[in-house]
Formats: C-alpha cells, sequence, structure tokens
C-alpha cells in the first residue's frame, strides 16, 4: 500500500428535498450573490429553478442574490466559461452555484477559478499558470455520472484548438454539493447508460493500471461496479425506482472522490487520454465515447495484467478467464444500449490519424505519452472498429 | 436509501514516516502550543517521541511548544481527562496534539471539548451541556481499531460513576491524523485480535440492524470485514507484514468514518451499549468484551433480520445458512485467539445482574431502551456464558 493523503471537506446533502437546504448553506457560508449557473431550461419547466430561487429568498434579511448564467452544454467549452468569468466579475459575485449536471459542475469550477486568475483561464488547463484560490464552489446536481460534486476536478473543451482538458486543485471542492436522485428521474435512458458507463470506466482505470493496487481497494471497487450494473438494469425496467437512482448516484460519487485509489499507485487515465479526443473532436457524449474505448483498451491491456482482469471476470461477472470478463462488460454495454464501436459514433476508420494525433497530446497531459504512443492508440482504436 | 448528510473533513496522512509532517501541518493551522497526549512510556522508547518533538521544534521561526501530558490508560477516564483540562488551561495551549491509539485519542478530544465548557466535563457526556466548540485536535495513530481518527466521537469511563458513556459533535473531527501502519508494528498478538474484533463490531451493527440498508452498503461492509479477516490472519503469521498491516488500518479508519452507514436509517449500536458495562465494571479490553458481545448478541438477534445474516454467511465466510455465519465467526474469534465468553473476561454468571443493570443506563443513552429491556440484555449475556 503507497502513502497518501485523504483529503476531502466536500459536505454532501443527499436525497429527497435537500435542493430546499441551498440557500442556508449558502448564507452559512457567509455569501451574498452568486452567479446561477446552469444548462438547458428544463430546470425551469420542471420547477427545480423555482425552487432554489425561492430557497435563495427565503433566507430572511441574509438574502442570496443571484445572477443567471444558462446555456452550458455537454462537452462544455472555454468559451463559455470566459463568458462566465466575465459576467461573474461584472456583477461581482461571491460564489458560484451550479444547478445540473457535471458538464455545468465542471463550467462552474472552471469560472470559479477563472474569476482569481489574472489572465485567460485556459492557461490554467495547459499548466501556464496555477490555481492558488477559486470562488467557492456549491452544485445541485441533477444528473449522477462524473464524481465532480465531491472532488476537486473539471474538464472542459477548447473548442478553437479541439483540446479537452483538465484542471484539479484544492480550492475547487464543491463547499456544498445537493445530491437528490430524485431530480434524477427524468434523465433520458441513453444518458443514464452513458453514466453508467462514465461510472465504470472512473472505476477500472486504476483498478487495471496501478502497480500497485491493495485488494481491499479491489474489493470497494467491485462493490461500486456491481452496484452501478444493478442499478442500471433496474432503472431501464422502471425509471421511477427511487432506491435504485439513489445507489446508482452515490456509487457514482464514491467512484471519484478519492475513496477507491487511496494506496495505489502508479495508476494512469488511458481510457479517458483516449477518449477525451474522440468527444473534443465529434462531439460525442463522454459515456458513449468510453463504452467505445474501455473494451477495445481491455483487449489491448489485458495481457500486462492478466491477474486483475481474472478477479474482474470473476468478480464482477461470474465467468472465469480475463477475456471473458472483457466479453463480459462488451456484452453488457451492448445490452444497455450505450455504444461499443466507433461506427455507432458516427466515427470512421478513416477518422483515426486526427484522433491518434489528438490523443497525443493527451497523453502527454496524463503523463502517459511513453506507454500510449501513436501505434498503440491506433491499435486500441482499432479493436473498436 | 434514507436521505443522508455526509461530511468529513478530517486529513488523513496516511504511510511511512508521515509523522515527521506532525510540525508543518501544526504551523498550517496556526498552532502555537499543544498538549502532547500520550499513553505508556513506550512511544518514548522506541524512538516516536524523539521524532513528534523533532518535528514540532523544526519549524523555524514558528515553534510548535508543547506540554507533555503521559499516562492515559487502555479505557481511559474521566479523572485523567479532567487533569488534561487543567493542564490545558494553565499553560494556555491552543491545540491538542493525541500520540497513541483509540483511548489517548478519546481522552484528548473530551479534553479539547472540556477546555471550551465552562463547567465539568462530564456533564456533555451526560447532556447537561452541548458541545459547541472544541480546542483542534491532531493525531498521530498507535493503534488501529477505534476509528476515532477520522470521526467525531469519544467514548470515556467516569470511574466514579463506572459509566462508559460518549461525546459526538463535529468540532472533535481531528484536522489531522496521521496514520503510519509502521508504527503499529509493535502492537501486542493480545491487542492486535482485540482491534480485529472491535473493527468487526463496528461494521456489524449497522449491518444488521438498519431498517434500511441499501445493498451498496452492505457490499462495502462485507468488503472491509474481509479485508480484516484477511488481513489479521496475515499478521498474526508475520507482523511485520506492512502491506497487510496497512490494509487493516485503513480498513479500521473506513469502518467508522461515515462511509459504511451512508444512507442507511434505523440502526442502532447494542453491541457497543452491552460492551461499554463490561469495560466500564471490569476494565477488560474493549475488542475483547466485543467479542464475548457480538456473538450472543447475534444469537438473539438473527430471527428479527433473518436475510441479512443469510447473506453475511455466503459473503464473509462463504457458508448458507445465517446460524452458520454466526458460528463461523465465534470459531474465527476462537481461532485468532480472542475470547468469546463472558468466563474468559473473568465474569461469572453471578456477575450478570450488575452488568444487566450498568447496560440499562447506556441503552437509554444509545436510545435503544425498549428493545433492550433487562431480560434481553440478560438473554443475550447468558448466550455468551
Amino acid at each position: 500500500m503507497e502513502n497518501f493523503t485523504f483529503f476531502n471537506p466536500t459536505k454532501i446533502e443527499f436525497g429527497t428535498g435537500k435542493e430546499q437546504l441551498i440557500g442556508q448553506h449558502l448564507v452559512e457560508h457567509g455569501i451574498k450573490k452568486v452567479l446561477l449557473c446552469y444548462g438547458s431550461e428544463r430546470i425551469k419547466r420542471e420547477g427545480l429553478f423555482d425552487v432554489v430561487s425561492k430557497s435563495l429568498a427565503e433566507q430572511g434579511i441574509a438574502l442570496v442574490e443571484f445572477v443567471e448564467f444558462g446555456g452550458i452544454v455537454s462537452n462544455p467549452v472555454i468559451s463559455k466559461v470566459r463568458e462566465g468569468i466575465a459576467l461573474a466579475r461584472a456583477h461581482q459575485v461571491d460564489a458560484i452555484l451550479s444547478v445540473g449536471g457535471g458538464s455545468v459542475l465542471d463550467s462552474s469550477k472552471a469560472i470559479a477559478a477563472g474569476v482569481c486568475h489574472d489572465g485567460d483561464v485556459w492557461d490554467l488547463f495547459v499548466g501556464k499558470a496555477a490555481i492558488k484560490s477559486a470562488l467557492p464552489v456549491f452544485s445541485i446536481l441533477t444528473l449522477a455520472a462524473t464524481g465532480s460534486e465531491m472532488n476537486p476536478g473539471a474538464v472542459v473543451t477548447n473548442d478553437e484548438t479541439k483540446e479537452k482538458f483538465f484542471i484539479m486543485a484544492a480550492p475547487l471542492f464543491p463547499k456544498v454539493s445537493i445530491v437528490n436522485p430524485a431530480l434524477m428521474q427524468g434523465v433520458s435512458r441513453d444518458y443514464l447508460v452513458y453514466s453508467a458507463s462514465d461510472v465504470i470506466a472512473h472505476l477500472i482505470e486504476a483498478y487495471f493500471t496501478a502497480t500497485v493496487h491493495p485488494k481491499l481497494q479491489s474489493r470497494l471497487v467491485e462493490s461500486l461496479i456491481n452496484t452501478v450494473i444493478e442499478t442500471t438494469e433496474t432503472l431501464l425496467a422502471d425509471p421511477a425506482d427511487y432506491d435504485a437512482r439513489a445507489q446508482f448516484a452515490w456509487a457514482a460519487t464514491l467512484a471519484l472522490n478519492g475513496l477507491t485509489y487511496s494506496g495505489a499507485a502508479g495508476f494512469s487515465y488511458p481510457n479517458h487520454a483516449i477518449e477525451h479526443s474522440l468527444s473534443a473532436l465529434f462531439n460525442v457524449p463522454h459515456g458513449a465515447g468510453l463504452s467505445v474505448v474501455v473494451p477495445g483498451w481491455m483487449k489491448w491491456y489485458r495481457d500486462r495484467n492478466p491477474a486483475q482482469f481474472e478477479r474482474f471476470a470473476r468478480n464482477v461477472f461470474g465467468v472465469d478467464g480475463g477475456e471473458h470478463g472483457i466479453a463480459a462488460l462488451e456484452a453488457w454495454f451492448d445490452k444497455i444500449g450505450t455504444p461499443t464501436r466507433l461506427p455507432q459514433l458516427g466515427i470512421k476508420e478513416a477518422d483515426l490519424p486526427a484522433i491518434v494525433e489528438n490523443v497525443q497530446r493527451n497523453v502527454r497531459i496524463f503523463g502517459i505519452a511513453e506507454t500510449y504512443p501513436p501505434e498503440v492508440v491506433t491499435a486500441i482504436l482499432k479493436n473498436a472498429l
């Protein structure tokens, strides 16, 4: 077991009706005015916007003002983040409130960091400047997938350079994240299965790639994967099953909050490094890209860690042999209806060189360029044709 | 899944050599003078005291002064806590540093709360006063068992009234806890197996008693129990196995840091309520008392939650039938050498009425007096004769 530091100061308010507490939490943190970030107008149609604005208004003399900033899209872009920074500065807000899924939250974190950075926000993504401070971030989650609600990371695409990069810094831990599974009941069938793929991808990266991976961590990862598989199937049959929705959501949070990789060493995020190029170039949903990349990567990687692949096969799918575990995962992705082949994303063999070139920037940033030269990335992607 | 709030701001520094960071962490928190609490002189003989005092002295101009407060014993007592409070006040320390196991840490938390309470510290244990603030607590852990390093609770015995009660309040979360498994290598064989029993007891209370217990939480609990069982056996064969010591320690921390009972509802701590009386009256090690109480309680409780006992049998011991799971756990306790019968603790049938009477105070405090009237506690204890 490798040395590690575990620190996660985010307060999670989990369960039905918890969004009504947002005003109270903001007031407790001394917040007077927030930039209220969101995506589509769905939160207005479905009533969440009213609940939130009522909660902000109800704090008596300590009224929390808000400035609306809507229209954040999936695979969020840095140009929109820049708009948000300008608006936050113009209105001198003292916190960012994200109401939405991972894209809205990641944009909110980027805005929070960008407001405190004297220069272009993209500097923070390419390592030209470090994040020393950020406006406090609060969130109300409407889609469980990215784990951003309880970690200090954010991923944003530069829409000019077609780079999908990330930032990570302690000031970006949300102060409070509200996770109400009932707010996720309206998530489309497609986004549910993409989310399942996203969470599983978070769980398998360190599980397979770590040079040191304590058995305790493997057990926790398998507990979470099995929960995701089981609850996804329940939700596909009955989207109104609150308990399945809740376990899915909590598993998604735990999958990327530091718990599962404590004590692991030498791990990396190759599936994310590759997928980010699919999202950046073809604007495919991140989870859909991951369910294509993961089986292809697994087939290429299996011989490098055969014991762990056998363990995965046995403890997740109850089958013997690493290759059968991979086949079972791919079959499960097919069954739930998330893509497993590039053509399902509209990507052809002729597109591979452009993807491979884009991936090279990501693997440098992820620190795994030596293991993933162009010919390796090509081989992995060809597994997914 | 029940609504819950998850919040755990303790920073864990886990691994070899991490105790050298203590001075730096104290300085980062603006601490100038600490009460350094410890148990026996072992920390001086084995060199840990020197490492800590050197770390405190090395912080340049921001030197951290310390006042020694040694001699804290297992099953720590409130009279000693009162001494610590007086010393902390006399020297105007601005933090408490615990160097030791759960007893030292729980005493440190009680001192931290007591210093800020205008009245006798026992008031805080019996609900006569609430804990509104406390001096910040820092810890270097030398025994993994109680989970106190990452939670806001503390258990102390009133040596006059023979009451073993607890306090719990957010200000008692340690700011930083240093968990170096190498410092635990000298733990005696007895205390290793008592610790295993303690951790398992923490894990099974909510697992069996919750009226709502999400399957995800059951999976996490079983992952931790299986880790404790496996690593205890490894450590009994080879106390120098660092990796087993590390996984044991991390499992102990996760067992009582809020993770395993998130989303569970209606659970209680009957085994702790009963065991606290054994410790309070007979000064038996907490873990040794628990390995006696737990199988006796399980036999009495099984029919109230048969499905979960079957699950436990299957997923922890690979056997069918709840009663066989209980027998397997009792046999495992016997195998590792932690007591499973009251006479092994020097307790006879004639002692039962006094224990049962003492337990009644605990079950009131734990809020389970209705379920555990004297005749039920007697029946449970008789299972352990």
